[in-house]
């Protein structure tokens, strides 16, 4: 396993549409699909269904993380990157209509709402064949 | 978005040979991939490095999280299946021996140990462009 930098492993995030939010619910982990894009050193993600936006909303100091990769199952070999930061609703008029216009909203249309996150811990790995590192 | 039932649920689980440990560590999300297999009705994962064989070994009541997904990021559809429940290393030495047999190892080659989940919380969804309902 090899870690990349932070530099890396946002260009890596930014490579894929899609990823996962990572949360705690009443102690239990929890992770559900979003799409995402970068905006201003922020991530910005709009998900389907209003779950992570309730999270949020009841609690603003909450970290959660986010999380993109590409994994070959066939192979075993590909990276992952984790961002973990705070998380707020987006509620700016502007900003909203600008975030809504750059993700595109997932196949089944639900209402969504739009969360940004602030990547303090920004954390990735490689995994390949010729890996000589253990880091983990 | 369409909820599954239980026995849909693992399934689809069983259908894709990759997933995720979710975890979390200190307060935060944390997340690892793995392989899977089922067996007698628990799920065996096998990860590369030695980091969750450490967070179960320090807690042997800690709940972890397992998910399993396929979604189309062009066409943001899919479905997702997280499965909740206590974890323990397997340390039997002939279990150990199948399960390495059955569970290539990462191709980096790391060390790894051999972890079993059994499923208390399992939840799947699905996201089409047919979906009527809205359950989260």
């Amino acid at each position: 396993m090899k870690l990349m930098s932070r530099q890396e492993a946002l260009e890596k995030l930014l490579s894929v549409a899609v990823g996962r939010v990572l949360f705690n619910h009443h102690g239990l982990p929890g992770i559900r699909f979003v799409n995402h894009i970068l905006d201003d050193g922020q991530i910005i993600i709009r998900g389907h269904g209003n779950h992570i936006a309730t999270l949020i909303s009841t609690d603003n100091t909450r970290l959660i993380g986010y999380e993109t990769a590409e994994i070959d199952p066939a192979t075993l070999t590909g990276w992952s990157v984790t961002v973990t930061g705070p998380a707020e609703l987006v509620t700016d008029p502007r900003k909203l209509a600008g975030y809504r216009a750059a993700l595109p909203p997932w196949a089944d249309g639900e209402q969504t709402q739009i969360v940004s996150i602030r990547p303090q811990l920004v954390a990735g790995y490689e995994i390949s064949r010729n890996s000589l590192s253990e880091t983990a």
